[in-house]
C-alpha cells in the first residue's frame, strides 16, 4: 500500500476499504505521508465524493488518531449538541449549563472562530481568567463536580482531524461533505458521549447555502454516528439572520447572562428549547419533546442554569464577580448606532455580512495567528419583520478603534428595508 | 491573488485567466507557493481539466520560467521530433543525425526513462563516455559543428516544468491531457525550433491507452504550438507491440547502429520514414511526403547518417570505437532463450508486461534515484503475425542476474499464440 495508490483510486472514482484509509490517516498523523500527497488526496475527495462507509472509516480512523473520553464511571447519560457554525449563535453557552441540570452530563469541546463565523471559545475567553484548555482529567472533575464543561480541543484528542484540518484551510478542501462529516464526528464522538444533538444551519449566514446540501450532511451525521452506536439527532435551522441581538464576543457572553436570569430573546429561546428538548429526549430524562421544552422553560426560569453557569466558570477559572456587570462586556470605546433612511419593514438581514463586518471589528480572525478583540461586536437593533421609523436605530457598532461613515455604511447596507410588513422567517427548518 | 483563491477557483470549474496562470507558476517556482497547495491544484486541474486557453497559458509561463534557446544564428531550419513514450522506442537515435544530414538542426532535448518506457538519455549513456549534460553554449556548438544534440534539460530550460513534474509524478497527476501538453510543449519550444513533429502513442503498451485521448491530447498540443507560432504535425501511433528487436538500453544502441548501416527492422523503419518525412516537409526539404520519404531511405542507404551518429557521439564525449562492435552492448551475463510451447502464429505481444518485466531486469527505474543497467534487456524473436514452432524462440532475455524459471515465465507469457494466421497490426494509426 502506498500513498500514490490510493491517491489514484480516489482520483478515478473507486472507494477506498476501511484498512486503505486508516493508512493514509496513521501515516499522514505521523509525518509518513507528505503534505503535499495528502493535499492531493484531499482535493479528489472533495472533488469525487466517498462513500458512506469511507467517511464511517475515515471519522474511525481520525477518532483512533488520539485518546478519547471514558465517561462510563460517571453512571448517568452524556450528551452533547455541536452547531456547524452561525453568527451570533451563543446557545451552548446557555445550553451547557442548562441541561446539566437534569442531571446529563454535557462535555462540550468547541472551537474558536472560524471565517465569518463566530467561535465559543473566543466568547468565553472574554470572561477574565476563563481557561478553555482544560486537560483531560479537569474534563472528568468538571463533569463530576458540575456536570457540563466548555473548553477545547485537548492535544490528545483526534490529533489527526487537527492536523487535516488545518491542511484542508490552506487547500480549498474545507467544503466536502465527507470531510466535514468526519471532522465533526471524530472529535464529538471522541468526547464519550451517548448521543449528539446537531445544529446544522443553512443559508446565506452558514456555511451550507443550499438546504439540499445541509440535508445530505444531516444525515451523514447521523449514519456514520448510528454505525458507532450513537443516538444522533439532526436539526435544520435558518442562518438568514444572526442569532439573538448580539454578535461579538463579550457583547454575546452578556446576552447570555441575560437570557440566564429570564430575558431571553426568542429566536435564541426557540433553539434552546428545540436543541434543548431533543437532548433532554435522548438522556430519557423527558416523555415527548413538548414536555421536555416545558421541563427547559421552568429550569431556566427557576434560576438554576444561571447558578449552573456560574459554577461552570467557576471551575473554569473565570471571574463570576463580573458577570453580574454589564460594563465588563459592553464596554467598547465606541458605540455608534446606525440608522434606517427610510420608514418600512426589516425585510432582510445580511448575516454573512455582518460576519465579514464582525472579522474587521476584531470579532473574529483573518488570519490564524489574529488575536480577537473581546470588546467590539454589532447589537442587532430591529430584526426581520419588525417595523422601523426613518431615523430610528438599526444596529449600534461597538469597536475599540474610531470608524468612519463608510464603514458604518456597511453596516447599514446590511439591512433591506421594505414598504409592506414582512412576516418574520422560520427558523427551525426540519 | 492568492494561491487558495485560485484553487477554489479551478475546483469549482472556473476558468483561470492568463494572469492568475503565471501568479501560480511563477510563485510555486520561487518558493512562494508551498508543495500542498500546488499538489490540490494540481489534483483540481486533472479531475476539472483546462481550458485550451488556459492550457497554452501555462505553458507559456512555464517557458517563461526559464532560458529558451535562440537558434537564429543558424539561419536554416530547426525541427524537433517528440515521443509521448514506448517500449522499445529508439527512433530519435536514429531521426536524429538521419534528419541532420539534410542541413536541419535537430536541437533534441530528451527524458529519462519513465515508468515502463525506456528513456533516450539511458540509452545513449550505454555508450562509453557519452554526455547528456550538455550546458547550451554546448547545444549551440553542437548545432553548428554537427547539425544536431541528444541531450537532457538543462537547469535554465523551464525549471517549472521540472518542478511540477517531481509533485505530479507524486501526487497522482501525471495522467493529465493539459498537464501533459503543457510539459512537453514548455520543453520543446524552449528549444527555439520552427516546428516539432510528435509521435503520439496509443495503446496498452502507452501512457494514453484509448484513442480517443491520444486524438486530444495531438489536439491540444497542435493548438498550443500553433498560439506560439510554430508548426506542430501530430502522428497517432499504436503502442501495442514493442517496437523494432530490441528492448534495453546497450541492445536498443545496437539496434541503433544497425539500423543506421542499413539493417533496419521494418517498423523501426516505417517509423523513421513517417515521423521524418514530416520533418523534411515542415523544414521545407522536400515538395511531398513520398519524396520526403524517398529522400530519407537513400540518406539512410548512403551512411551519412551513421557518419552523422558517430560525429553526434564523438562531440558528446562519447567512444565511437565501441560501436562497431557488438559485445560493448550486447554483453549481459545470462541470456536465456524463452521458447513456444504451442505451434502457432504470435497473435500478440504485451508491450506494457514487456516494459514491467524491463523495469524488473534494470532497464528502468523503479524509484527515481535507483541506477539502471545497461546491459539487459529482451530481444525480441518473433512479432505479432510470425509463425511460430513449438520449441521455437520467441524472446532472448538478457540480464546481469540469473533467472529462476517463475521469471522466465513472465517472459514467456507476454505472447499470445494462436492456431489462426493472425495480420500484423497497423502502426501508424492517423
Amino acid at each position: 500500500m502506498n500513498a500514490v495508490e490510493l491517491i489514484n483510486k480516489k482520483k478515478e472514482r473507486r472507494a477506498l476499504t476501511e484498512e486503505e484509509i486508516s493508512f493514509l490517516v496513521e501515516s499522514y498523523t505521523a509525518g509518513e505521508i507528505p503534505d503535499y500527497q495528502f493535499a492531493a488526496f484531499l482535493m479528489a475527495v472533495r472533488l469525487n465524493g466517498m462513500t458512506l462507509r469511507e467517511t464511517g472509516a475515515l471519522t474511525g480512523a481520525m477518532i483512533d488518531s488520539g485518546d478519547s473520553l471514558d465517561l462510563r464511571f460517571l453512571g448517568g447519560p452524556k450528551v452533547d449538541k455541536h452547531s456547524t457554525g452561525g453568527v451570533g449563535d451563543k446557545i451552548s453557552l446557555i445550553l451547557a449549563p442548562l441541561v446539566a441540570c437534569f442531571d446529563i452530563a454535557v462535555p462540550m469541546i468547541s472551537g474558536r472562530g472560524l471565517g465569518h463565523t463566530g467561535g465559543t471559545l473566543d466568547k468565553l475567553e472574554s470572561i477574565p481568567g476563563f481557561r478553555t484548555n482544560l486537560s483531560i482529567k479537569e474534563m472528568y472533575r468538571a463533569l463530576k463536580r458540575v456536570g457540563c464543561f466548555i473548553s477545547g480541543q485537548t492535544p490528545e484528542i483526534a490529533p489527526a482531524d487537527r492536523r487535516i484540518y488545518a491542511l484542508r484551510d490552506v487547500t480549498g478542501t474545507v467544503d466536502s461533505i465527507p470531510l466535514i462529516t468526519a471532522s465533526i464526528m471524530s472529535k464529538k464522538l471522541a468526547e464519550g458521549i451517548d448521543g449528539l444533538v446537531v445544529d446544522v444551519k443553512c443559508g446565506e449566514g452558514a456555511f451550507i447555502k443550499r438546504r439540499r446540501d445541509a440535508v445530505i450532511l444531516a444525515r451523514w451525521m447521523r449514519k456514520v454516528g448510528e454505525k458507532m452506536g450513537k443516538v444522533i439527532v439532526t436539526v435544520l435551522t435558518s442562518m438568514d439572520q444572526p442569532i439573538g441581538r448580539m454578535v461579538g464576543n463579550g457583547l454575546e457572553v452578556w446576552e447570555t447572562v441575560r437570557a440566564l436570569k429570564g430575558r431571553c430573546e426568542p429566536d435564541v429561546l426557540e433553539l434552546v428549547l428545540t436543541l434543548g428538548s431533543r437532548m433532554l429526549m435522548i438522556a430519557g430524562r423527558a416523555d415527548n419533546l413538548q414536555q421536555a421544552r416545558d421541563k427547559l422553560q421552568s429550569m431556566l426560569e427557576s434560576g438554576k442554569a444561571w447558578d449552573k453557569f456560574r459554577k461552570m466558570v467557576c471551575f473554569q477559572g473565570g471571574d463570576v464577580a463580573v458577570l453580574q456587570k454589564k460594563n465588563a462586556f459592553v464596554k467598547a470605546k465606541y458605540q455608534y448606532e446606525v440608522r434606517a433612511v427610510q420608514t418600512g419593514y426589516v425585510s432582510a438581514i445580511d448575516a454573512l455580512g455582518m460576519g465579514v463586518v464582525g472579522i474587521d471589528l476584531g470579532v473574529g480572525r483573518k488570519r490564524v495567528v489574529d488575536k480577537v478583540d473581546h470588546d467590539s461586536g454589532l447589537e442587532v437593533l430591529k430584526k426581520v419583520g419588525q417595523a422601523v421609523d426613518r431615523k430610528e436605530g438599526l444596529v449600534v457598532v461597538h469597536s475599540n478603534k474610531p470608524l468612519d461613515g463608510f464603514f458604518l455604511d456597511r453596516a447599514r447596507r446590511l439591512f433591506r428595508i421594505s414598504k409592506t410588513p414582512v412576516k418574520p422567517p422560520r427558523l427551525i427548518l426540519s
